[in-house]
């Protein structure tokens, strides 16, 4: 098969509907741009690609410029919004650098990127096997509301597409509709697409024009039906939710195949990029972002969020976990309520209780931080035991500085650890105790004055405030 | 037009099915009681409302009391149950305070407010334009239950309603329904009401019966179909829930039409009070209550819980945090898992972090408390950084004092700043203090003994323990 | 009627599409493993039960010797899987055993437990009443897929069932699909099952061969035809969550049928073996396990995790509550963020507020714990008011230790309190102490040195940290 192929993302219409300042293609499916889905589905069909770009065209190619797989990206530039005709002819000076004689070229929104693989491999086939110059796809619909009507002859061939806002009331209640997607020999398109007039109610020029052309001259125009899901685009915030949970389903769906239990799928979010290992149970309302990694027979509580962090084998993280740029290893008892912030890495066995915030330290293995500490800019060493409400004062208002715990180390309740300090190994510190000075391993230290009592006080304290009243 | 109207508005009836103690109008639907949206819906129709009360009748009319728009509501009192023609005939008397001639009556239950503003206008304008003397809005469903029939004749025109309780085989299994909204010509009703009998198996008086006392007459009776859902009540608390659902979708459409970013909008709740800027996000499981005002660009983390509280612009509210009655200013950072109690008052820039609560506060610009704190009864200057674990002891058992900071305090982690207590502007506290005295600027205070260190002994002690089993 | 009656529950399958270790029927459904509510809809049928053992035989027959109703369950293997009737044929000996005359067997998988029980009556009242010697339940879907097709003769009767695999294509179109579930006359079961022969493409013997064989004999079999939801099994992890939402509908239907408040009821999962009180509300996102109860007009806050707990009539739980194995009596505030652990033991009127942990401790009447504490083996008076930022120090690295506060003793912020220690009725621990000692009653006790003020000296500090830049 000597056809080359080129694929051409129309990417440079405004974002209107969407009220927002970003372009509706840098907004963020699945921990993803927009336009890398697009750019995905494009790749199904062919490693060259055109992105057509206007509106916010600096911020799209710098985001473009990181789609680090190996495509060969080539961007045009539509500087008015004159139609979709217009648009793909900004793109031929770029298609033309190739120097292709037959090729086929495919064109989709950059808003419009549900299609599975197997619908568009199906399409291609669709195009190539009848050697037709212009195949599209359609969809149903009851009402087929703003979309493009597909009018066809009494043969059942269609004849052409005419845009809704062109559209008599005869041809608005036919329910075949545009589903926007095209795949066109370049020679053709080349050929015809100059022919397109605006002499229509927009003042545009419709690629779909290129339907009704392509018959008159007695071409073949291929058409396959598509489910409408696969149609979607994204114009509205509402739409942009829409899409969203239909990848959050597909991506749901392939977890749950591979087993991957979630007996609430439509309250987990997991990012495209996460990994998952074998045997991995989420809890409802678990949200997985970014290059998230999950090793096998991991449990994830209820509500958890986690960004970007590495989960080890046989890890329990409880509810209302909240991770970040973390390595938690394996065997370890996170939660419920930990906060595990950017550079807490935790080796194998480590417990990580309710209302502890781990930043940037090590805990070796075995180490336990249980209940309301704050441990920071610190390196605990194996089975250490840091008590109830233990804080490291890693910060003068200046500067952050270290924490050192030898292993075993025992750290008594409420005590405060003044960095910089080292605690050697197998040393106690007695509970309340501020420290400011390293201690020797296996040395008790403590900071503590002696116990007060003032015998009855409490009972003449009250008296004297209930008379007060 | 020249024509007067009124809106009655049946609210009288018991909520058994409810299973509640309250009656099923004072019940909560996007943060106002269910009356309260009845009461909006007959304000489309009409600035006089009647409202007809019988069962938990002082409970509803103190609410609707406080219903404070500018509207002319008059209460009447069913004393007994003995069906909807006898409760808008308890109406009678109240209406006739207005001394109308020309009018129309709009009927409405009070647990049915799910009408579209468009479809009450214009069943509005079918009644005004054909001169019929009642209309009444009907619904079509495969099996139409416990719904009153809608029976025609050969022309297609409505000849009477039969209760489904009445109803005969073949009748019941028509699919068209009384939907329950009536619009009547104020003469007609006033007349013709008296006609309808109680011999029927219930022995109640069916408002329904109007429409073969009008057909009698030889009168227009016109039909308004709306779509079944809009015709929904609420008898049940899957009905609650269900309607509660509908304006769930309604209010996070509005939202996201003017750009209000939510990848999971069927987790997110946003009372109807409610107001959003321009820009926001709110990720999945937001909870907005209340008289709440987010302005823009702020984002929202997952599952937060904020009522009757402002967010400022471009501020970051991370996950899990629990907002009551709070003013957070500009810029601020917010969480994860902050608490902001009644009272709290941030200036811009502030960060509260993990683990902390703020209660009848008010921090100044810049000013910090980033870990396990509580701060209440407080005044903190601008720039402050309150330490991990900082707390201030507002309450001796008897009463609540004062802590106040000037700007750029210090304040050493796991100080206990013992209220009444003023700590002048720079003054540094150090870690693990107790601050019972004023201190003043730009000192250093500290309450701290020597650090003591017995060497060796946490090994005797672990060998100690060890021989002891 | 003598008829006697046995059900039949097939469980040898292996559970390769769940890619799960476990046994898809020990897969929990609502805090049951699924093989529980298998057992269930038998009993509906019968007390007499038959569970067929292959894959997974001994974990299996573990779990249902625990399933402690009142049932006379036997177990039969099937040590090769050669097919559905070769599994019924397996259960002979263990039905013999029983010495039955006259009987109906009911066979079902031990996946497919979604019937409604008035199905199963209503069945069971089909297959008697018209004395058919077999009757099945069959569903109709637009694309009946992978299941075994019906096949009817002019006269609607049912002449045999075909396999998925074994159809032709015009049979493959046929909508109306084998259900899965059975009743059969014993004696024909036991007559005709060994007719059954496996000549087919799969090699196996299929239980479905008994349709033809009956009809070949001229006999009746009767079939139901039953909504195709009720038919479903459990065979992927997508499946699996498809279950559980059904499960999660009913029963969370049946709470609201009864008066329980819940606007969000596709967010809240609440286990079989819960109990709720009357008048009680659940906010979005509320997950009750295991044995838990919930007391009348007690209300649970959003996101809030309850296991195996008891929560007290009148008792308010704020949102990210996290309960498991504790007990919370009448009119107590809980939370938001209160983690109640096992052996927490709540008595009337208790607050335990934000970022508390209580564990193995009894709190009596009117205590209080708000805020930033861990109390951990307490025994807690009326009336205490535990400090913000309190710990008892109850672990030594070796052993626990037990913390004892007298009634109406009033801790100060940020103490320690290191167990074992006795605080005395009435007493008052000063901010900031660590206890070690006991403390009597009513007496002012406290740790604690003299607050030392470095007049500006902080300032001074700054010069020089600014001058290191």
């Amino acid at each position: 098969m000597s056809r080359e192929r080129v694929s051409l993302v129309l990417a440079a219409g405004a974002s209107t509907r969407m009220k927002s300042k970003k372009s509706k293609l840098l907004h963020n499916v699945l921990g993803r741009p927009a336009i890398y889905w697009a750019l995905d589905q494009a790749r199904w069909f062919s490693d060259r690609i055109v992105v057509v770009v206007g509106h916010q065209r600096d911020e799209l190619m710098k985001v473009v410029a990181d789609y680090h797989l190996d495509v060969d990206i080539k961007f045009a530039t539509q500087t008015e919004q004159k139609g979709t005709a217009h648009a793909v002819q900004s793109a031929f000076h770029e298609i033309e650098k190739w120097k292709l004689e037959e090729a086929d070229i495919f064109i989709m929104g950059g808003d419009a990127f549900l299609l599975q693989r197997e619908t568009l491999e199906e399409f291609s086939k669709v195009h190539q096997s009848t050697g037709s110059v212009l195949s599209l796809m359609t969809a149903v619909l009851d009402d087929a509301g703003a979309y493009g009507r597909i009018i066809r002859n009494e043969r059942g061939q269609i004849e052409r597409i005419v845009e809704a806002k062109e559209a008599s009331r005869p041809e608005l209640a036919v329910r075949e509709m545009n589903a926007g997607f095209y795949c066109a020999d370049w020679n053709f398109l080349r050929e015809t697409l100059q022919s397109v007039s605006n002499s229509n109610r927009s003042k545009e020029f419709y690629l779909t024009d290129l339907v009704s052309l392509a018959r008159n001259q007695n071409r073949l125009v291929q058409t396959l039906t598509i489910p409408y899901q696969e149609s979607l685009g994204i114009n509205t915030q509402e739409d942009l939710a829409l899409v969203a949970s239909i990848f959050q389903k597909r991506v749901n769906s392939y977890w749950m195949s591979i087993g991957t239990e979630m007996l609430s799928p439509s309250t987990v979010w997991i990012d495209a990029d996460v990994e998952l290992g074998q045997g991995i149970c989420l809890e409802p309302g678990v949200i997985l972002k970014g290059q998230t990694k999950i090793y096998s027979d991991a449990r994830i509580g209820a509500y958890s969020v986690i960004e970007n962090s590495e989960i080890g084998q046989s890890s329990v993280v409880e509810a209302y976990s909240h991770i970040k740029e973390a390595r938690v290893g394996p065997q370890n008892k996170i939660g419920p309520y930990a906060r595990l912030r950017p550079g807490a890495i935790l080796d194998s066995e480590v417990h990580v209780g309710n209302f502890v915030e781990i930043k940037k330290s090590h805990l070796a293995e075995g180490a336990k931080a249980n209940h309301l500490s704050y441990v920071g800019d610190s390196t605990i060493g194996k089975r250490c035991n840091i008590g109830a409400g233990t804080i490291t004062c890693n910060y003068d208002g200046f500067h952050k500085y270290e924490t050192v715990l030898g292993d075993g180390v025992f750290v008594g309740s409420n005590s405060s650890l003044v960095a910089p300090v080292t605690i050697g190994a197998g040393a106690i510190i007695g509970a309340g105790s501020v420290i400011t000075k390293d201690v020797d391993p296996n040395a008790i230290a403590l900071e503590r004055s002696d116990q007060r009592e003032l015998k009855g006080a409490a009972e003449k304290f009250r008296q004297r405030k209930k008379r007060e009243h």
